[in-house]
């Protein structure tokens, strides 16, 4: 029954999408014993000016 | 002071979030003995491309 | 397909739970249209030092 | 390595973020001993109609 | 720069959470095209009582 | 309205916590506006074998 929510950048295609889903479910069934329709992956997208490492916003970067 | 995060897909009424907000608070107060005024509820919406379950994402099913 | 994440402080029964977990999935069917094998509620439980509002710890009010 | 997810209204301004975002790092680097280029801070922005308190979406306050 | 926040049930032991924590960096880093250092995976583990799917806990099924 | 959720690894004193609630919510308040009654923040602590950056656990590092 994991759920595995994944923060991130926009940016990122569906096809890439697709595949993080299908090999992070599988890594779920594979090694933490899940059921594999129990797996439900969320992805939430925000903006270079919405995330910040090190005290500096994404967005303020490579300036 | 129970703070509720639902993640769902896009496409609920404004109306449909006015009822589960009604609804959900109410269960919070009545159940578990919560201050109503203390009771938040986000909607976090995310595209059918970035919700998976049992490996595939909404945007795949059903087709 | 929706995801409630209930964040609340400790010492709430399982029967609370169980109450609460009734009445959010039926909303979620009810009012938004969710598939209910597909609602998928969990419990964060923190301390009263791990939560705070207004500034204040939950654990520093009311001496 | 703390992460912190804040959730608010959109409406803020990057110079808002950028100003948060230091004022935050610069705290848990000194009250909590954590290395500076491991805090993370993500900024999740919802409308109106997606944020209740009381059982009240925002969208309806103040009408 | 992705977080990869999971919630699951306890149980797991440290060998699963390492495999997972390799297998998803993997993926993120390969598929979406992440800094294998920005990668922070965390694990929040719940009780049986504190996860419920189509509205019955966990510590409720099989009964 | 802002919520503030803090992910982190176990071992802060109650009173570091506190600090970090004063701190975070002055810069909530004085940088973005919020109420300071409508401030929450809640801090999810995780053992260091529940907590990975860059694909290894914490619980193996400087090892």
């Amino acid at each position: 029954m994991p759920l595995v929510q994944i923060t991130m950048l926009t940016g990122r295609t569906a096809d890439q999408k697709r595949k993080l889903a299908t090999r992070i479910t599988d890594a779920m069934v594979e090694e933490a014993g899940a059921r594999r329709e129990a797996v439900v992956i969320t992805f939430l997208e925000v903006e270079r000016e919405s995330y910040a490492s090190a005290g500096v916003l994404m967005a303020d970067k490579g300036k």
